[in-house]
């Protein structure tokens, strides 16, 4: 190999090889071709897709090499990388600059020397101690080993003579969701089981009961509100896993139990080391990536990161800000000083052709963190109504309130359609970290034709209704208040829609009804002494009615937020 | 009807109700229930969505009803608005503060008094003085009359007997190209005629030929650097339309011509009554929609806006623009001081399935404002290239370089794709809205699932590499140098791409490939004398072979730009 340059080569350790890590490396490589670069993987498999294996064990993904394009051959050829798997980092000596390695092919231990560390230890499958969790068949999704156990055990190759028939998912997170589905189209029986009162924490109540509606639709039984109390030998010899108990007493029979119960930072060997964790065992890094002892960095689902939302700090398992921080981390220990801005949770998650996806906070989040906030709910579509093939997109938006300069900021966003839901986090997710307000929400220059968007977009369309909440110009109820509302004495709810659609879908037993086109000529039929609340089909007309009634005397009025259209999918309507 | 508020009632009068003036109305009556709000239309459709038009005359709309939802009758009941189509505006009293209107249907004409005017009179097809160009069966597109013309004359119902099998569409902009879409969808055969060397002038030519390859693949024929002479009457007695004559002395039988050679203001009205335009005849406003005339505003099409990339101004006849500045109008007649940040120039185009895309400053635009700039290409996949169904967008990003403060921030962005090219797109138009710079871009935090985005972005990647150019790791060449640098002696062309790959796709025959994995055992087979191009597919591994030679002493080394991907489809290669 030929060189002019001549100096000392610096020695890179990475250990795990898996998004930040490999990001991090061939990112190193890129600016120091002359750096020895060291990958360390416990498991076979360098650099492979992880966010795909889902598909896989679903049978949507048939080619498995397709995960896992890159070998230690390929990589020593393209990148020079000397990637070692099988490998298990025993111990850190920070003091001597020094990992301990295992070869788990030969039992081998040997000492490896670092000039610079960079831990990409990852996350691990999160084991409550519930009894009987590790019965055989309960399997949890970490790596590609462990896909190939599932689909084993799922096709009866372990465990079983036939095929497996009927699963249990426990947890209701993103794997929780993506293994159901996936499941369910290779045609098992799917339970997906959940302790909390809904799927998918990073959304808020009513965005992830769509989600859960949809999934059940389409034949997956959810449960939620169930907590795990055991997994049991089944009552049935003719099932091959566990009989799993819930907290209610009932027993759900399951040819394969899939363990999605969250995930904890895999940080023993950085603890061991002396290195800083928090309480929660996450490693503790500065916005460079720098971990508390010197020459060694940290990157991806093991580390905790600044919420820049909160001002605090948080852990986000997801494989695009580990990336970022892999190559941040290069560029860092290269000299660059690169700052980390945070992570602002943006994710999604597809299921049945339906994409949920949401950026920044969501409602608890703000709670917590004691921002004062508002809501809006919309139902844009997708893209020009009179075109064909819009679908509608059920949009949150949070922003904030209260005093001082950030308010009217973007706080969070979360869609939910078969088509455009991405897209449009996409653009709020890019308002949020420019730290944009809903009145620039609703002047954003957007992109549009007919059949890939609308002259006002969604994202617009959400600002402009904020930026009407600011300005007073209307005031909201929630779909949560429904049933207090309409119990109380003091409440008139007047639905402004047409008759038909009342009948259709109607919005309470108690609302008046008053469509928006006669409201003008009956004002003298609504009370003047009540709060009013209007509503129409997904808010708009009864915005326009609150206009109405607001510049005509009546002093206390509010709009339905999001109207029938929130409330048919929220938790609210028993289905 | 009932009111308690008594005050003098503010008399709003609209000329035109399309787009901008219908938004401003209804702007207007949510904000004061008690105005007197009159729009005037010429047309016989108050609030049509004219986007729409092209889509209806090609069939794949089919109830003409979904262009046309409102009414005056609607319009009234819903928002209290007075609207008279078929009512032309024939001047303005700006001192006297009244409009005279002509009733179309009766030749009626009266004096209508405004305490505030709203221009939203648009924009009319630009009509240029070549020879026959009002021959029967040459057809332009503002409004539905136009419409059901074209279907009229298409069909055979005027101007010929059977239905036409042949259509000139002269002009490669929006309309020219949705209506060439259209009329061959419909089962014409289209050529598409530009006088330019390009198709949509918004794009740049690299990203325009896509379109146009991909139209000519369907079976349209493209002609660009095609002036059109004049319009003769059909040689033969079979074609209902004209000949088309062009520069060259081609002569093409069409039955139908569509005329969609642009728009020009329709600011005759405006003119007459002393408020000042353009020297191209745009209605001159400031940042809040008023005009120079007192008590009278201006939105949409017809108007100059400023332009945020050069700080100059431009014309951009669009519908989101007009939209917002419709209502912001509204808000600013009522107090709200809002300010109009400029119009960016989002804008997306589909042709049979290919979304082309774009916003901001192209390279013509940052030359023709002196801005210096630079360019990435990249062709990123719309999601994880292992899940299926992944599509590749051609991206093009333009970011400031020079010096001072703006260095590196966003200019503008084309993409062109079968999926994600609008989301890319919308992304990049609120990056640069809000001033994002490349750095940024890399680092944004959106949305992933496989089947719905990979975990680095387009956008993210297009920061990346744009970062690299800024931090001096690359130079690039762009796929407009190739023929050149392929002739100097100076130069040598490398591409690491493996042997099977150069193959099917050569990038040109005097290029030396060395593959990437084989390029650090081969340095000797190198000048060390000549400026070497780098080039891959796409970019990504001739970026890496550049990276090897720069940190082995090769003191000239540059990489091409978006590499074989971008000259596959570019005006360079001979197709």
């Amino acid at each position: 190999m030929s060189s002019v340059v001549s100096k000392a080569s610096r020695k890179v350790v990475v250990v795990g090889a898996v998004a930040g890590g490999a990001s991090c490396a061939a990112r190193v490589r890129r600016l120091d071709e002359h750096a020895q670069i060291t990958i360390l993987e416990k498991g076979n498999d360098p650099s492979f897709a992880n966010c795909g294996m889902p598909y896989y064990i679903g049978g949507e993904i048939t080619d498995r090499h397709k995960l896992n394009v890159q070998t230690p051959a390929t990589l020593k050829a393209k990148l020079n990388l000397d990637v070692r798997t099988l490998s298990e980092v025993l111990a850190i000596d920070v003091a001597a600059k020094t990992v301990s390695v295992r070869e788990l092919r030969t039992g081998k231990e040997y000492s490896e020397p670092y000039d610079e560390l960079v831990l990409s230890v990852g996350a691990k499958p999160f084991l409550p101690p519930i009894p009987g969790i590790d019965r055989p068949g309960n399997l949890a999704l970490r790596n590609l080993d462990d896909m190939d156990r599932i689909v084993s055990w799922v096709s009866g190759g372990e465990g079983g003579k036939t095929p497996a028939k009927t699963a249990v998912v426990a947890g209701g997170g993103f794997i929780g969701v993506e293994m159901a589905e996936q499941l369910h189209l290779k045609g098992l029986k799917v339970t997906l089981v959940e302790a909390l009162p809904q799927l998918m924490a990073s959304l808020d109540p009513e965005t992830a009961s769509m989600l859960q509606r949809h999934m059940e639709r389409k034949g997956i039984e959810v449960l939620c509100n169930s907590p795990i109390k055991s997994f049991e030998p089944p009552a049935d010899a003719g099932t091959h896993g566990s009989d799993v108990t819930l907290g209610d007493g009932r027993r759900i029979a399951a040819d394969v139990v899939i363990l999605g119960l969250g995930v904890r930072p895999d940080s023993a060997l950085a603890k061991e080391a002396g290195i800083k964790l928090t309480a929660r065992g996450a490693i503790v890094v500065d916005d460079q990536m720098r971990t508390s002892a010197p020459h060694v960095w940290a990157v991806g689902d093991a580390i905790e990161v600044r919420n820049p939302m909160t001002g605090g700090e948080w852990m986000v398992a997801l494989a695009g800000p580990a990336n970022r921080q892999g190559r941040m981390c290069a560029d860092n220990m290269l000299g660059k000083a690169r700052r980390y801005a945070g992570t602002f949770g943006s994710s999604a998650v597809r299921v049945f052709g339906l994409t949920a996806a949401s950026t920044g906070l969501n409602e608890r989040g703000c709670q917590m963190a004691a921002i004062p906030y508002a809501c809006v709910h919309l139902h844009p579509s997708s893209h020009a109504s009179y075109y064909p093939g819009a679908c509608t997109i059920a949009l949150k938006m949070i922003f904030r309130t209260g005093d001082g300069p950030d308010v009217g900021k973007l706080l969070g966003a979360q869609a939910v359609g078969e088509d455009g839901a991405d897209k449009a986090i996409d653009t709020f997710a890019t308002a949020l970290q420019a730290g944009m307000t809903v009145h620039q929400l609703a002047d954003l220059d957007l992109c549009y034709a007919p059949p890939v968007g609308a002259a006002k977009s969604p994202v617009n369309l959400a600002g402009m209704i904020a930026q009407d909440m600011l300005d007073g110009l209307v005031s909201t109820v929630q779909w949560s208040e429904l049933h207090a509302l309409a119990a109380d004495p003091d409440v008139l709810l007047l639905d402004v829609r047409g008759e038909h659609e009342v009948v259709q879908k109607p919005l309470h037993a108690s609302a008046k009804n008053i469509p928006i086109e006669q409201l003008r000529g009956r004002l003298n039929e609504l009370p003047r002494d009540k709060l009013i609340v209007t509503s129409c089909l997904s808010g708009q007309r009864g915005y326009y009615a609150a206009r109405v009634l607001m510049q005509s005397g009546f002093e206390r009025v509010r709009n339905l937020d999001g109207a029938v259209k929130t409330l048919e999918n929220s938790p609210l309507d028993s289905h």
